[in-house]
């Protein structure tokens, strides 16, 4: 732990003092923001208040090539760039920003001011399932005794999602039309079992070669920052159109991502040893396996706030708080094994960790799981099975280690808008 | 049937006029080429040359908006300016390079001299699942009764593939590394079942808003036009990765697509009716159904060349002889589809076709279906169940219809490189 993570260390910044903020000193996220009238740039997130990066640049308070990418638009070139060129802005960053450094008040705008934009151009978006107990929950409804997919314990399963259709926390979603069994029937209708997952968003670094592997051993380089996603999931129109080949539509209706990217630097107090394997397990392949403390202690939560809480002035309910260091294959090697075939990954490509369930009652990290125990009773009285129209689902997050400042990660949230109607005569 | 198709019209570059040549005046397909120490720039393909548009341009030849994006490194702004920039274009190319217009050498290069490249740079992949054959043939392994996945008759079942390993004809592919199981054991190992599927490319003009569906009655104007397309597949990885999230790694080795594009312009005379549906199939849903000619008459030809074959001088041996036009959805019910969620597909975006396999024996369109006959005996006298290193896999194929000039789509070749030695030590 370097000096960017001393707990006394403090910020001219007053909000990022006050105990429990998201945005403390020690945190020091990335992301893209725009004030009203001017053009999507890089900054930082400090307390209640935005760092501008590109005004810094202007004033002579930071120079340097990083500095220069993470002004940008997208933060694609500064992840191009790697990790030793995130730590070295960090360091600067902390530097200008710490209690003692000339205040510079000119610098900042309220994040309640700003608009957030994606982080990066989304390139590429691939997403996990690596969270034992979602899929053991879900597993058993096509096998109560065997239901893991066969290749659960060997790597990490995913699929290719898509990238077109990411979109930063706060845009609302529009229940899709899809194809869908009910009552024996193949309907076309809006979905009728809208769900969310709540997972953590991977941003990668750097790009390796087509055909040139990123072994586990370099693996966790690759990770720039992180972040909380949600990927948005239709049910009813997932179980009809998986097989063989996957979810397709199911998913690319949209995924949310929260703006502020978590560097793996900021990151550093909170890694924690992967879980060991369960006694029956086959061992973890060698070309996967790593020593290295690669899990990460965060508790995630998603919260619902139904049109009816909200004008009532009752506060998002809680229904999943999940530990990610529970998860079984780690971040790095998502990436060692999404590159074990050659496959490149690019600067701002986005690796979703899958729906990080915990195994206990409570920890069930999407509705299709929490249903299992029956539908979710908010506070108001309704009960959900899956979301309705209006209904918004916020993801909030928090790392902790003790000795460290905890840090948080902002919101990802979405609200359901109904859905459209058919749009247009269908004969072609 | 506009003028530029007109079966007597021929071009001041002779080598178009030649009868059977796939690029007579009456294609002109578009692509990104380089000569040596220049930068990529679009190009169009008439007989055995290039047409430089941006030199046309240069020299007052060409004018316009249209001609001004096709002239770029990639295609992807003409590709958003839709099919009416398309269709004006290829005019503007047709007036040009007719015989009787002034003949133009200059603004030629020879295709033998030149570098092509990615026509554009493709921001999403999806790969669809059409043929009817393929899948009946494939899913018997897993259902000998009900080989269909539930889902084939009501929609054209397809998955995300991955874009940043998508590349252009002529690129080798590396023999990837994955997980598989051999002998009961789960290995990690070089693949032993590399094969190749012949699939259309299908490139998307426009954009449409994310949440707003683009119906089937506008689903063809949203193509901008076709090329070839090797979807690389190891089996072997591919059945131990797929349950139940589909094809991952054995799939985003690499993608390679033939570098021209032919328009859908260049399309119109080989345009026909789908074919019909079979007694027992349940109708084709509301929102899919067109009674537009969106079938297209094309036959497609996998050939193999092995490096004994290429030494003894023995040509290509062709293994697939398959008829595009029987596939069971059409590529704009593929948009109607994709889109139908919601989804936004993006200017440039790439759908495959899926694996174009016809009814009979000699139309199996990949190594895994030709297999089910037993291995495949080369001129060579060599045998061959899935592709050996030093392997070349070369597609063609030709647009024909009644009182039309037939129309080819060039190569799209790749070579089998031997697997890398697992790079690193495996311990982080």
């Amino acid at each position: 732990m370097d000096a960017t993570h001393a707990p006394g260390l403090r910020s001219w910044v007053e909000s990022a003092n006050v105990p429990g903020h998201d945005f403390p000193i020690q945190n020091l996220p990335l992301g893209v923001f725009s004030t009203p009238g001017s053009r999507p740039r890089g900054g930082v997130a400090i307390g209640d208040m935005v760092l501008d990066i590109a005004a810094a640049l202007a004033a002579g308070r930071l120079s340097g090539a990083a500095a220069e990418a993470a002004a940008e638009p997208t933060l694609n070139r500064l992840m191009s760039y790697g990790q030793d060129a995130a730590a070295e802005l960090r360091a600067r960053l902390s530097a200008l920003l710490a209690e003692g450094a000339e205040p510079l008040p000119d610098l900042l705008h309220p994040q309640s001011a700003v608009t957030m934009h994606l982080p990066v151009e989304v390139r590429n978006f691939s997403d996990f399932m690596a969270s034992r107990p979602h899929c053991e929950r879900l597993g058993r409804a096509r096998n109560r005794d065997n239901p893991l997919p066969p290749a659960f314990h060997h790597l990490p399963v995913a699929y290719h999602s898509r990238a077109s259709s990411v979109r930063p926390s706060g845009t609302p979603l529009r229940r899709p039309w899809g194809q869908f069994q009910r009552d024996g029937a193949v309907v076309f209708a809006p979905t009728e079992a809208l769900d969310f997952e709540l997972e953590l968003a991977i941003w990668i670094a750097e790009e390796n070669v087509l055909g040139e592997p990123t072994p586990i051993s370099a693996a966790d380089r690759r990770i720039f920052g992180i972040g909380l996603l949600n990927d948005w999931s239709a049910r009813d129109i997932q179980r009809f159109e998986m097989p063989p080949l996957g979810p397709f539509l199911s998913k690319s209706v949209m995924t949310s991502v929260s703006p502020w990217v978590v560097t793996m630097q900021a990151m550093a107090p909170f890694m924690a040893p992967l879980p060991p394997r369960a006694a029956g397990d086959p061992p973890c392949p060698a070309h996967l396996h790593s020593s290295r403390p690669d899990a990460m202690r965060i508790t995630m939560r998603a919260a619902i706030q139904t049109p009816r809480m909200a004008a009532a002035g009752i506060a998002p309910h809680v229904v999943t708080e999940a530990p990610f260091e529970e998860m079984y294959w780690s971040a790095a090697q998502m990436v060692a094994h999404h590159t074990s075939n050659g496959c490149n990954l690019l600067p701002g490509d986005l690796l979703g960790s899958g729906t990080v369930s915990g195994s206990r009652p409570g920890q069930e990290a999407c509705l299709a799981e929490l249903l299992l125990r029956g539908p979710i009773i908010l506070p108001s009285g309704e009960t959900r099975r899956f979301l309705e129209d209006g209904d918004c689902v916020i993801f909030t997050a928090r790392a902790e280690a003790p000795g460290a400042v905890p840090i948080g990660f902002g919101e990802c949230r979405g609200s359901v808008l109904p859905a459209a109607a058919w749009p247009v005569s269908e004969e072609g």
